[in-house]
């Protein structure tokens, strides 16, 4: 588990897959989203979202939760 | 649920979220991934993955699990 599981501010609920990867939750036009993304950090060692990610709806994100275990699985039976 | 919910081939397993979205899980190099990825339709009606997408490794993928309970509280908070 990341060292920093969750952050709460102006972009949404953030939650930490490793260094270069996050998890945000906010609403884009009113419509909650699940966005999951890279980031790089500038010159200056800021962090910013880079084109590599993707955003999931709420249904779409509870289709994903829903083939967790065959997902699961297929990981399991790969390592 | 979408129709179709998974089918196994050269690419990998795949599960479908809508029209558009999939998840595969494949190997690359020999490392288990778990792609989330926006699919396109070309000029002959033959799905192509577009560039707005993530891989995840194993580890990150579970650690996406191990966030849906709080992810799905803060989705449920905002409809």
């Amino acid at each position: 588990m990341p060292k920093r599981p969750r952050q709460v501010n102006e972009a949404g609920s953030e939650f930490y897959l490793g260094p270069k990867k996050r998890i945000t939750v906010r609403a884009w036009k009113g419509v909650p989203l699940v966005d999951i993304r890279e980031y790089w950090k500038d010159d200056e060692d800021v962090e910013k979202p880079s084109k590599k990610g993707i955003s999931l709806t709420a249904d779409q994100f509870r289709d994903l939760l829903k083939y967790a275990d065959e997902i699961s699985n297929v990981l399991d039976s790969m390592e």
